[in-house]
């Protein structure tokens, strides 16, 4: 019987990968892997079958149930497997249904943390989540729930954090900002939309609560976390690394 | 002028540091680090002075302006300064003041993410923070405060989230319990208390909200987290390196 690692690729960047997961996947023999991981990353795992099973909203995904089967499968078959994740697998990453299979069918399994989206997009923004005497506290949480799902309050999360790093959240912008000034959080309260955090393509977009329906729509279709709270007030407008050379490439021809 | 660097060490384990810390520490001038930071990390900056500021709770520390200012200083002399920093800079790390005064000295910055504790201690309980129907929302929360510091209400941010990680409350154990449950969350809400995540001297206490104080006075000295939510109940029971070791051991001599 093999073993499964269930492993956290980071926000992105492939360099944002610890070394025990790139160790791990430099070993394994198949990696089943989320749309979002870098082509850099997967090519760590040279000797390995590499299968997409990757999920992202609104577009094709392998049902969550199909994941389990093939990860027992093919731990009955390999030694090491992979279950590649983008960010941490414990954060948003459906990794309990997984875990509860293969504990079922009495796999042997490894968490492998990673670098999550929220600590990303605060270095994206030159900013910490926490401050003395302003931020305590940082709340990760999505807004987004399957059909069916109880349907827990994420606003009210939002509401008593110092700080709060909404996932998924960029396609729920309208209800997002609607429901929190609605609850009395000031409309004023500093905001930053990270999308591609870590990424070239990386864009960082800056304003208030308000604001947040008007910076959905300037973001593309990256994935992006919603950052919240007072410690905003210090983040850097940072240009993407895109950006940058396109100027730099105007300041050439000049 | 040089730039200055920080970044975070991850949880503990050295092969939980990123690739891109890696390589900015073989690339190290001088680094600046916490007490925790592990001997096998600082190696990787086989070329730079190591100076230790690090901060624990209740020892020696240097004072935070003190090492603004040596931050501030390095960078002058060097080109690649690395201020170190257990876990994740932008979580409980007080990176914000380190920040102010760089760029308050105009001197160039970056932060590199890391592995934050809260995951670390999510991977040795081989549980997710998250989980379809029961928790879309996590809050990192530290009941510490400064002398002087403005009191927001950290526990109204546990009350309000599916899953809790307290960061720097093992010595608090009593009052957290304590109040938690004087403000409604049930004495038997799953508990779990992580101490030294990542390492071989790892420690994991499972309990409930009101067995805090009594896990708290099991644990040892090393840096702890407690977890705390429903999610914990599929947490798995799992003994330290060291008490795997002891075991063989017995068993070789019988």
């Amino acid at each position: 019987m093999g073993k499964v690692y269930l492993v956290g690729a980071g926000p992105g960047a492939p360099d944002l990968l610890t070394l025990r997961a790139s160790e791990i996947l430099k070993r394994a023999d198949i990696v089943f892997h989320d749309a979002l991981v870098h082509p850099r990353t997967l090519g760590l795992a040279a000797r390995a079958q590499k299968i997409a099973v990757g999920k992202r909203s609104g577009r094709h995904s392998t049902a969550q149930k199909f994941i389990n089967k093939r990860l027992v499968d093919a731990a009955r078959i390999y030694k090491v497997v992979v279950r590649l994740k983008g960010g941490d697998p414990t954060l948003f990453g459906r990794v309990q249904e997984e875990i509860d299979a293969l504990r079922r069918a009495q796999i042997n399994f490894e968490i492998v943390p990673g670098v999550t989206a929220a600590t990303a997009a605060a270095a994206e923004l030159g900013v910490s989540l926490t401050r003395r005497g302003m931020s305590r506290s940082v709340t990760l949480v999505t807004p987004r729930s399957a059909k069916g799902e109880r349907e827990n309050d994420w606003a009210a999360s939002v509401l008593a954090a110092d700080t709060a790093v909404i996932y998924m959240g960029a396609g729920l912008a309208e209800a997002i900002s609607a429901e929190l000034i609605r609850r009395g959080r000031s409309k004023d309260t500093p905001l930053a939309l990270v999308e591609s955090a870590s990424l070239p393509e990386r864009c960082v977009f800056h304003g208030t609560l308000a604001d947040l329906p008007r910076l959905a729509r300037l973001a593309g279709a990256g994935p992006a976390t919603v950052l919240l709270g007072e410690v905003l007030k210090a983040a850097i407008a940072k240009p993407s690394a895109a950006a940058i050379e396109e100027i730099e490439a105007l300041l050439r021809q000049a």
